[in-house]
């Protein structure tokens, strides 16, 4: 297994990637990481693994074209060296959007699939369950036909990253009924019946997503970016106001030592950083979005993420699936 | 100020909403309430308001057509008597899509409104600060005129319910710059641009409609539908989650002795509740939804929005901003 890794992107910089490599290195040898950077911010990685200078960064708010001209940097050089070369999979931590687009542009999308999805996992009410969101922004729209596919490409990822044999696969609606939802909901659903799609449970709405039932959530991008994003802003601010509650004084703290085991818990159960980022799936390879924020931890659960679809050919299994489109 | 009160729909019976009726009687009087229902179970107030027998039950899954055939349920009894006595407000704690759709039909939307839209208010980071979300849920899907509409409707509930007296209206899209969004989203920035909308801010991500900033956050009412039931969920989850870990055992109960102020403040926060239901705006006359699982609490506070909304002259503000469309 060939993997790109983009060491500069994320906001720590470097060292957090280079934790990362050393440990995935550790942990699953005999596979080959490939890392671009910064020369000498890399002499770490020196003999563990091939390193490729690409001295320039891309910056956070950059897009597709930007990353292109920026034939140097680190994301540009780590994805079409990936193409050139025949790796399995890349990763970067830098700026989503680029990352994105450029890799589009590059690798191209599968033959057959319409569009790519941003795919992510969130935690459930049920411990270590996990579900499957998609697209959760890759798209700024989509229609119908892209919405079933999603469901394909879900049930792909949620079969290799989860081990789910047979997905329990749900549309995002404004109501559990079938005849509710937007006129895009409405109409995808229709199509998965008519597809006789295996798995497809019906309408969902977004209250019930963690409820451990449903293993693929698909909705448009639009719409999963509000679902991730909101989730993600009251999450934090519940968390905020958790930890101000036992911060507050002696008595407060003395407090938290009675409960900190059922809280580190939680915070591991609700913790972005496990889930190890984000997949585009429909890509002609693995292409991983590590968190821009992320530590050592994070970008080897996006490292780990990587291995597993390469490792249960997510790629060809969905090249197979979309070949007679 | 005259209110039509349905007293039958909602999920625990009419016994809290006789509660909420006498302390509202009890807290301004001089305002004259006309509760629809079972006569027999409103024995209580007799003497305090006006009570109109209607014994029929509308059920919770109802829709207009099965509301406006139930001539006697206590529902449809509300909404017409409102209409035909010339009521202020009505409120139901029954059937959502029934009573708004029966609620339109009947009071109609007000001339230049293009689409009705569900309004609420969500906690923020900021104490006692809440923001106003619509639509939630009254549209399945919206366009951009309509988004432009919610936007002077929020303004006008933002600034009766909470006394802000500029606020900044935000559209919900999936990045905050001004080219990002959905289609829908980027002809509604123009839209604002284009009409001086006074305190339009820009685009802003699910994940900041928590932070304080915002007064109201614009969005169609399929994925504002998303954003309330998405947060709802996660924070059910999480304070699920706060609760088992309290109540594990004897030594972590000791723990919640120390920061139950807290934690009490922060599910007060949090609680619903307090923001009593949701409103339908753009219609002839004030309209509110309650709880469905409404307590007496939580129907007082659906009690005092209605009644502010007639103090504020919402409907006749609303009439004045439209009436050139």
């Amino acid at each position: 297994m060939k993997i790109a890794i983009d060491a500069m992107g994320g906001d720590n910089g470097s060292k957090p990637v280079i934790e990362a490599v050393k440990e995935f290195l550790n942990k699953y040898p005999g596979n080959e990481l490939v890392v671009f950077g910064k020369e000498e911010e890399l002499q770490e990685l020196n003999g563990l693994c091939r390193i490729v200078n690409a001295p320039d960064v891309v910056p956070m708010e950059a897009g597709a074209l930007e990353v292109l001209r920026m034939k140097n940097s680190s994301m540009c050089k780590a994805i079409s060296t990936m193409k050139e070369e025949g790796f399995d999979a890349v990763i970067s931590a830098g700026s989503t959007g680029g990352f994105l687009s450029a890799a589009t542009l590059i690798l191209k999308t599968i033959p057959g699939v319409k569009r790519s999805a941003l795919v992510t996992a969130f935690p459930t009410k049920i411990k270590g369950k996990k579900v499957v969101v998609l697209d959760v922004g890759a798209n700024n729209e989509n229609n119908a036909e892209e919405l079933l596919q999603f469901g394909y490409m879900g049930k792909a990822y949620d079969q290799a990253l989860f081990s789910v044999k047979e997905p329990k696969v749900y549309l995002l609606s404004n109501g559990a009924e079938a005849h509710k939802g937007s006129p895009l909901v409405k109409e995808a659903h229709k199509m998965y019946l008519e597809d006789k799609f295996v798995g497809f449970q019906g309408n969902m709405e977004a209250r019930d997503v963690l409820n451990g039932d449903c293993d693929v959530i698909v909705c448009d991008g639009f719409s999963g970016n509000v679902l991730l994003k909101g989730m993600e802003g009251i999450a934090k601010m519940m968390s905020g106001m958790i930890k101000a509650n036992f911060k507050k004084n002696l008595w407060t703290k003395l407090g938290y030592l009675h409960v900190r085991k059922g809280f580190k818990d939680m915070s591991e159960t609700m913790d972005y950083k496990s889930v190890g980022g984000a997949m585009l799936l429909g890509i002609n390879g693995v292409v991983v979005k590590a968190h821009g924020n992320s530590d050592a931890y994070s970008f080897f659960s996006a490292l780990k993420v990587a291995k597993q679809m390469v490792d249960f050919e997510v790629v060809k299994n969905l090249k197979e699936s979309f070949k007679n489109e």
